[in-house]
């Protein structure tokens, strides 16, 4: 193990940890640092440079985040094979890649798919699942096709009460996420049967659409949500939207679009909605927003949620809402089949919802996330000419800097070790709002907040 | 609540049980009980009629299974609406329903998708979900797509010791049912792709393949497995074969059949076998048959296994090997997807295997399904002309009673209560091999192997 002796720069602006992580992935490059070679301790390198150790620990995170280094317990910090980083690596669940994207949690976390893990109720949730596991040997055996009667009575009550859903636990679908569970429906349609989606929205859709050889039409949508006059033109007979908070625009539908959606499912038979309420779990003002399949015409609703925003995305928990007779359809089509969801975490879900510990945590989550949100939103506001919209509900906004185009953007924060998504990376033919990125914060920690603005204001700014 | 005085016959040989049952169900049918009606408690029912109150609770049980009555927690049992009976019920997952099929377990489990509750591991599965939960907070975040690196890690290592599958974590992928993994598979294929399937065999592939768009071929399979010569004049592209233990059949494909399906693969181009290997951890007798994916030419095997069997159908847990270029294909369709199985619970499967703790349950489960193999087939070659095939290994066996064609056999035995499968069941173009039934053992309880085939013999025999 050779010690690294880097020359610091406490003038240049590059912050210390910044030409730290510079210097050592140069090193790895240039082949000067060996593959499998062990690195200075973080104490070890700190005492060496006289800069806080943490300094060290940020420029190391960001070495592993990136596929140079490798932690091993106890041991310290190797040099990886450089093709480690030729290798694909898996991308977020909703969202297209950007070249920076990476498995491990980057040093500051924008990304519109992650959730604050503080707020996660560990020790309600270990004590349901010891009880489920304990009291329901039956468990271990095949359960219903739709997923777990007690898990779809719990919904389907909590989805009256808090969305104004109106479905039976019959009507109800239990799958490992959304994406499945449009695949499924997805099987259900005639072949080469169209499917419009909003521009920009979740390009997830077309992915699925793809797999099962449906054509995906995108359909502009506006600061109102999906255009109906183009939705008409486009012939399609099913369509995609997010009313509750558009993905990834942030706004609301008005309820004079949802009608006029809602007139457009109404107005042919086998013309459906597909409502995603992905993350209407969460509002930071007082305005509660009923979902759409409540409404007159609501049963040409397919209403589709997950607990990955209000609960974990690790869980693995979705449900879907079908009309009569798409439900008919899918039972006929699934009647054979398993559900594919784990029956204890389904039980333990049910306990966690009925026993009021589910309201409780939203409540908790929701008022962590406002703050958060909050307080991001202050901080950005302070960066020369920055607007933000589409806050009012969800886990994400846009962010708008008009000084520099999208791309200019981004890169500066890559630059500076912060990836963001631009929204031009979830348009299709839509032109985007230009210079405006996409950010989440679920997954950012309280005391991040203010660095993370301040190393985008300087990379932008500076 | 009304007193039921039911006039039992112990010298009609019909079982007490089957007496109080039928009288039940007539009762409930001619509308003398009504709909919501709180039956006599099993005690009281039991002093009222000088039975034993397993006699009653044997007949509450089966009213029940078949949707006749409502067992409501401590308050007792309750009769159910008629409609109840004709709404749609969900089948096991591998298996075509048969008019009886009930969603509940039925009095005696020859089901070949059940498995023993009782040996299923609880202590150490809570004590290390606990510590998952509890150790990995990050567990809440997007886990990668292939599944947990830590479980394909502890997989691989599994399958090259008990299945001789040579595979690196790369090349697996984890998914919540075979069903789900073969329809990611096939989402890669080409449309209207060919794929064969083993005539008789599972009846799922051809769900799966339909709803894909893709034609699944039958391809008859005889005493050694799949036809190679039928296999090359379908044309097909892929074919799904069990070469451990022929589904429904039973049979172990000898060394011989394996070298020429690899051969047939190996011949062409984009030729692949996807080797099911569902229930091999469970063999009757000393040869262990490696998986033929670890033969040479096994790199054109595509090697599907799952937990379902060897630990509980609820946990949803199956994986697949890909070969390199197929690897590839699928890493770039699902390059932007989530996995879809509980991370906690993938976590504490790898802890599961790497602490030796699956062994220790393959080794107990086995012996317990060693016995009761041994104990069933015993007792049903008692039944006159009765022979067994296919019970080398895995839950499942073949019975034949040729003095009375399957129909007969299947009708007598669902008079008696007992719902069993014919062969024909799983044929689509084959001739079924006369007077077969396809028995699972694992779900049945040790005590009532011998009840169980004594109401056999008495149906088909009295």
């Amino acid at each position: 193990m050779k010690e690294l002796t880097i020359r610091l720069d406490n003038g240049s602006g590059v912050p210390l940890y910044e030409q730290i992580y510079r210097f050592i992935a140069e090193e790895i490059g240039a082949g000067r640092l060996h593959t499998g070679e062990r690195l200075p301790s973080k104490r070890a390198l700190s005492r060496h440079l006289r800069v806080s150790q943490s300094t060290v620990e940020t420029a190391y995170g960001l070495l592993t985040a990136e596929g140079f280094l490798e932690a091993r317990d106890r041991r310290g910090f190797f040099v990886l094979p450089m093709q480690a980083l030729q290798s694909p690596r898996p991308a977020p669940p909703r969202e297209k890649p950007t070249q920076a994207e990476k498995p491990q949690a980057p040093r500051f976390d924008f990304s519109t798919s992650s959730v604050d893990t503080e707020v996660f109720p560990y020790k309600t949730w270990v004590k349901l699942f010891r009880e489920t596991l304990y009291t329901h040997p039956d468990l271990l055996g095949r359960g219903e096709v739709q997923g777990e009667a007690s898990l779809r009575q719990a919904l389907s009550g909590f989805l009256y009460q808090y969305r104004n859903v109106r479905c039976e636990p019959e009507q109800l679908v239990i799958g490992p996420g959304v994406d499945s569970l449009l695949a499924d429906l997805f099987t259900l349609l005639p072949q080469g049967a169209a499917i419009a989606a909003e521009d920009p929205g979740y390009q997830g859709i077309h992915r699925i659409g793809h797999r099962h050889r449906l054509s995906i039409l995108p359909v502009q949508a506006d600061e109102q949500g999906m255009q109906v006059q183009a939705l008409r033109q486009s012939g399609a007979k099913l369509a995609y939207v997010t009313p509750s908070h558009q993905f990834p625009l942030g706004i609301t539908m008005p309820i004079g679009r949802r009608s006029a959606l809602l007139n457009w499912a109404g107005e042919q038979q086998g013309r459906y909605l597909i409502e995603d309420d992905y993350d209407s779990e969460f509002r930071h003002d007082t305005r509660p927003i009923p979902a759409m399949q409540g409404l007159p015409g609501g049963h040409r609703v397919i209403y589709v949620g997950t607990f990955s925003r209000s609960l974990a995305p690790s869980l693995r928990i979705a449900y879907m809402a079908l009309p009569a007779e798409l439900l008919a359809c899918y039972q006929q089509a699934f009647y054979h089949g398993g559900n594919t969801v784990s029956r204890f975490e389904q039980q333990t879900l049910a306990r966690f919802i009925q026993g009021g510990h589910f309201a409780r945590h939203l409540r908790r989550a929701g008022n962590a996330y406002t703050r958060r949100c909050q307080a991001l939103r202050e901080a950005l506001l302070t960066i020369p000419g920055a607007r933000i919209c589409g806050h009012e509900a969800g886990l994400h906004f846009m962010l708008t800097v008009p000084h520099l185009p999208e791309q200019a953007l981004l890169q500066k924060a890559a630059e500076a070790g912060i990836r963001l998504r631009g929204l031009s990376e979830y348009c299709l033919q839509a032109a985007p709002l230009p210079s405006t990125l996409v950010l989440g914060y679920a997954g950012l920690k309280d005391e991040q907040v203010i660095p993370a603005v301040d190393i985008l204001r300087r990379a932008w700014c500076g």
